[in-house]
């Protein structure tokens, strides 16, 4: 089998202020223009799950509400995954060229999250104007804008955590972090957007 | 710096019968259910640009008309990237499960190439409604649909190209790929959708 060598080039920040992309400094001048995109796609690294049992896992026990009993792991979002690699699209909130710095509306990746490769949202490239979905996941929000201000706990099955107090954390992890994703793009368009 | 273990899950083949991702037999389990979704993302390695020289390239020397002279490599979608990471979203035109195949509408990848990941195409995650794109592209499609149609070779700047031979050489390579995507998708559309 042959070796690919993957680099680490940033890191996620999350703190009180959000979330922010931090690239490492040799990398600064890749960044050139990239402000002009509003979106980007980055590409990370579930470190988490960087581990044997995770990255062996390719079935998984119905982890959406009336999604089929299993599905396989190529068809979930799920970090636990052969290859632990995060896909985000992500609204830009600032670019600060002098330190390597992309201020990100949301990225659903933990704090010290290795980053792996930064692309603009390209819609020819990226965007499906028409995707067919299952049945079990066809209510879901039509696009990255109506995501932060759905109920996504709704969609999952209780069952799926592995205690009371897992479901209780994620549950106002995810309410936290909706309220800040909805109150940041109120704010954005507010300024910026008549 | 850590190390991080990126393992091929499978690869790509391009033939007369057009493209496909053929998935490394211990990993089929994980395709269960993935034929619900009518586009995945798929994550591959450009082994092409697996070099010292192209992962070292931070800026690109006005790559597409109108844009400024220098674009950073993570402002663009340049095979040649410190991570040299593909990020493809392609229609599904069939599942075999049997044999761990995915045949795909088009991709943008040269045969036999590496992939890493395989993600379905989720709207929630993956589109955005209305995002900001730079003057110098604002005139590209809007969609993956529409991309096919595109005429992708006048978005280039000439002397991108290192020969006479070599533009030729893509011109007509792109020109191939458009009218194939654009039959099949013509095809798909037909068969399946009224």
């Amino acid at each position: 089998m042959e070796k690919l060598d993957l680099k680490v080039i940033g890191k996620i920040q999350n703190d009180d202020n959000g979330s922010k992309l931090v690239l490492n400094k040799n990398y600064i001048k890749g960044l050139t223009n990239i402000n002009d995109f509003s979106y980007i796609n980055i590409i990370w690294w579930f470190d988490k799950c960087d581990n044997n049992k995770s990255r062996t896992k390719l079935l998984e026990n119905s982890p959406y509400k009336n999604a089929p009993n299993l599905l396989g792991t190529f068809a979930t979002r799920s970090p636990e995954r052969p290859n632990p690699i995060g896909l985000s699209c992500s609204y830009v909130t600032y670019v600060d060229y002098d330190n390597g710095i992309i201020g990100l509306a949301y990225i659903d990746a933990d704090n010290e999250t290795p980053i792996l490769d930064i692309k603009p949202y390209i819609p020819s490239l990226d965007r499906v104007e028409n995707p067919i979905m299952p049945n079990w996941c066809s209510y879901w929000p039509k696009n990255i804008e109506e995501s932060g201000k759905f109920n996504w706990e709704s969609v999952f099955n209780f069952w799926q955590f592995n205690s009371i107090k897992e479901f209780i954390y994620f549950t106002i992890i995810i309410k936290m972090r909706q309220i800040v994703f909805y109150l940041s793009h109120k704010l954005i368009y507010g300024l910026f957007i008549k």
